[in-house]
């Protein structure tokens, strides 16, 4: 089988063809991996699990895993020397694995990130201690379930873009995340833009780009 | 034709049934308002528009209207003279009309009603001006439109209940309300429970009920 | 890891930060408990399975594990001493659960609670039979799956507040509680607010709230 | 333009093809009754308004027109002479039209109807006024708008089929009378099935044949 | 825990109370049996799998079980002696238990059935050689999941209700049944009604009241 | 302002970029005419009002407006001399509009029509008096509002790829045309495809493109 | 149990009736495929999994499984000697399962096919180096998920039909496939129409009907 | 009435709080907006009718009206003049008023635009003759309705970020621009993130943040 991987993503982009690894076969995996990793661009597999990364590790000996954000990655590149930075916010704990996926990302990419986890809106006092580094972002993605709202707080704190990321975190009419997306979707505050439901690679990327303009 | 109008709902549970006008013709209205005005409590007729209003006022000549929240008042109560107080807050100046729905029907059955109005999330800081009103009061009805964000942040700011009432404010995947409704129903702030979307009768109802406990 | 617990909510507001158990690691669950336990309030872990309970035990003696609710809670409130009372209502006996977490919630805050399950209306004069006690309570909760009609009838019984909470206790077009929300949403009987699905715990709160006005 | 008309449906099935106007011309409406006329079955055209009976009536002398439930019926068979009847049942007062749809029908092919208005779940002493005349039908169609939660309720006193049928009257969540629908679909009471949102001619042919058996 | 199981449902209305298993332990299973089969109704006990069954059977000796269409019943009723009985019909073999758990229920209460199975719309001269057995039914239960048109090409061609039972059977855009529900509700024929998605016992009870009329 | 219209799609493509009229003003109608009617193709408007049509009859003397269908069209092919020839189904009289968008735009591109309108399934053996021409055909297209049961039905007569076509006809549940997409999405005969609700333009062009195969 | 297969769709329609196996007992399926065998017709078994084969292949020696596309296969036809062929395009690697059933579908029924893998529109200029392919193909299948945009950028390079066929992969507001689906629906490529999501079988057929026209 | 205007925005964030128009009456508009003008930012009203617009000519005789557009401007700033730029792209002549509102409150705040219309995908060659446009922009606005498919492919030719715009132009599934909306959600293109529905003013917000970092 023919396998066209997009190999000129990251001189053409700045960002690298990540391998989203469900419904692949380990050697599909394993052979887009390797036509990946013949350019000098770093290699990111997302959701994978135990198995793929033990896979991964027989034939790449550099590869991380970083289990809470079910990255693998190789070869990433060197933290850019500058003041630009992106921070990630999460409203709560159970959101971490995604906010993880985006920082890795952004690091992997070459950005520093600033961490500022679980200063959700039910005590938004929380928040209001990190407004330093909120300000001095350059970009901040902010990773809410549940009903979504600390990007719209965020938003009205903040003169950069706010990339909001819904997550699946919740139960009910959370409806595995939509909740959230549409409260991010529909935000009062003009700043705010979104990714897809669980997408911390995406937010990573977008937020990397926007932190090196 | 027979009409059952529930004439012993105010004696049975402190609050009347109140007439729903849509998809009624001037004569039931007209039927329906006669039956309860002859209890003693008071008569609330709700969504009604002007010409409703016209024929009304033609038979009961101390009704009011309240254009803005399209209520028509007949007999309403005295204000209590107690401490107790509902607060009714708002997001944006668009949601003020569900807001005066909740509020003079709150009035209307004898409750003290804190109006404050245009504090949405995208400028926090101005809803901190009204902390002590807030904390004051004996339930919280906050009406928001788009994200809806904004019972959220009240809920983790004080110590009674708070009702959100979500309304139509909005466009693209606000879808008429949707997005505000479940921000609510999935609010982090436990204190926090809601009503249907642009329903400011059902809101005060229940928060003169609450506040009269 | 920095965990940012808002542990000055029950003094603030008068009911602690819950320990929402899904997606976090049991290292996430123990070291939140442990900042929660220092403060004076009561400690409720929510959705917590036995797994997790095996762990809290081994740290906190006096942790109680209610496996039907799936609550863990450590260091209740003593039960009030007056008269007020919460009334817990179920339409059948599936939605039990969900009622339990709501009772035992309200009784962990130190609110007294009154148990009447499965008095659906498919054969409603089960419902009459606890007139009584419906109509001496300080807030009525109505636990229901299926098409979630019950908080609708008693809202039409009592002069006080009725929190519905729709069950995910169905098939088919249910769609997981869907049908039962929208059910209570809509309620023509102007008492009834809502939780979010399955929120047991939430209409505890509120139920409190209300109960100890 | 041929029109392929099933003008043996009547001598088939026991009910004739209505003419369901909307997205018809006059011209196409016209000749489709005309071809309907000449069969020995009622006609009946369902959502007409006053424009389309003026036209009609100008060709069939006989035509009688139901504003309220949109409704012209020409050639109609007498009423039945034995005990049977249909129970046409509302919540309130804004669903009469829908039922009246229903009950013309129902008395347009042959068979008797009570009507029992406006007894919703608000107030459910109400119903229970009409019990004998409820537990005497053959077939009980109940028709409710908002929750929609009456025909569980009537299911749950009956021994014969309960047909539910959903308004779009309300509003917000209501969703056009999705609520309705979902209520109805999911009643735990066994004997309720269910037809389209406003679908009071199809609930009426049912009845009638139930009636009838 | 006190259960208010409704004993007199069969007295009352001609069919029994079900136990509708999921969601309820064993030992809630076996105490609502018990109360029911103490009143000389059959009792039924829905969507129940082989542990259930084996714990039934235990107290129980006479109690039996239809695997396929997952009900159990102790003391069924005598099959009546008339000519009445209920077509019951599926479009494919996989909708087969939905369509069983409907005969049984009918039989279980008395009713006669004939089984017509597996003659869907894609080669629909396959339903045409039952046309008798279809025209000689009381009433007519077709069970079809996918686009779950077949009511409405029964509903052509009968005299009596037809009762529509959609079923998740099918993939993607079929959502679960709701493909088939919709198609059920928006029929072209007026005599079809339906009840919700893999609901077989609620059409049987329905067929059973109908049937015997 | 520049327009980019595709003025090579007929060359490249066998059928012409076609002017959706909604949301564009009368101005740029008349310029992307103008630019499309100096290539040799035939020209194409679609969802045009009349007002549209009489600006456009000012510029172009040979526009045929055809108000049922909505269509403007202007150098239209000449019929094709073959046997080949694609069948326009309808369900109903009210989907006819949107069967002569297809019929005339297979016309328009030089294909032969035959037209079978008004044959549903409510009175399936209407359909079977045209087996002939249905099974002659080199594409059939099947319009159909409501469950939108037809296409499967016809599906499961003919040799030949069969286009079904929803329309947005039907209230309640029918949710302007969703119930019968979804029923074509789901069809049982898999030599179903099918376009979006209304759009007869896009069946007509592929159906001319089946049949000149 | 009777079971009514169609055991003549193959000469009727030039296509067999498939054997859908969800749902079905092994006992069920090897009664169909053995009516089916009986013609002259391929057999082909859909969504089957290792354990059906295993049994298949003991009863039928020439049984061939294809674990990918989830298709077993008897008696297949030989290829067409002619020029005609299908081209059957994915978007990325995961769409691959989908995009064989379709194919082995096309080569059973006598039909050759040009496959084209990998080429999604994140990096368009993969697909540019198919033009040739492409442009030569009697009909074009696009197998693809997330937001499925492939369909339309093929669909304006092409003069024959386009197929699409949305997938399940993807994550979040992809809601198993829906996102792609309604792309396809909308497409602005008027030569795009589509079938379910991941119903390659399907998709097959018609590119095998259109292929062979 | 108390207004709550947010005056402070512009200096805290770079861009000024819009007034949304829809649901405020004239009076609030004329008030909010002179509490704006008296701060030194740019005033901006959106989705203003032209009535709107003659109120505000008459107090505020530098305010600019853009009708397709619908925004009223009061004291842009002047273009920078720097290189940076954003470039705003439509696929049909249809989504150009949206990409309006997002271009000029871009150029409002101070932002180069380079505009690219009419460049969808079923011509996808369009698109290619703005390369260097495309590659040479800080960041690039794609406003597409229908599928929407467009901001994936401009996703993959560009090293910046992409905003996806859904607009509401389509019909049927297109669901008011949900299938859109979906697309840009989903999009295998990495670097896109995305607005609501319609939202042209948020864009244009976020694209001046990104290109003036």
């Amino acid at each position: 089988m023919t396998i066209n991987v997009d190999i000129e993503r990251f001189k053409r982009q700045g960002f690298p063809e990540a391998v989203y690894c469900p419904g692949k076969t380990i050697q599909q995996i394993l052979k887009i991996t390797e036509k990946l990793y013949k350019t000098d661009a770093p290699v990111i597999l997302t959701r994978a699990d135990k198995n793929i990364y033990k896979n991964i590790k027989k034939k790449f000996k550099k590869a991380k895993y970083y289990p809470q954000a079910r990255l693998i990655v190789i070869k990433e590149k060197k933290p850019a020397s500058g003041k630009n930075y992106v921070a990630v916010v999460t409203a709560g704990t159970s959101d971490v694995p995604v906010a993880e996926e985006c920082a890795i990302t952004c690091e992997t990419l070459g950005t520093k990130v600033v961490r500022i986890y679980d200063v959700g809106v039910a005590g938004v006092h929380r928040l209001f201690r990190y407004q330093k580094e909120l300000t001095g972002a350059d970009c901040v993605v902010v990773v809410a379930g549940m009903e979504g709202a600390l990007p719209s707080i965020v938003g009205g704190l903040v003169s950069c873009p706010v990339i909001g990321v819904p997550t699946s975190i919740g139960y009910g009419s959370n409806f595995n995340g939509i909740s959230a997306l549409l409260t991010m979707l529909n935000s009062c505050s003009a700043n705010v833009c979104c990714v897809n439901i669980d997408d911390g690679f995406g937010a990573g990327v977008i937020a990397h780009l926007i932190a090196n303009r």
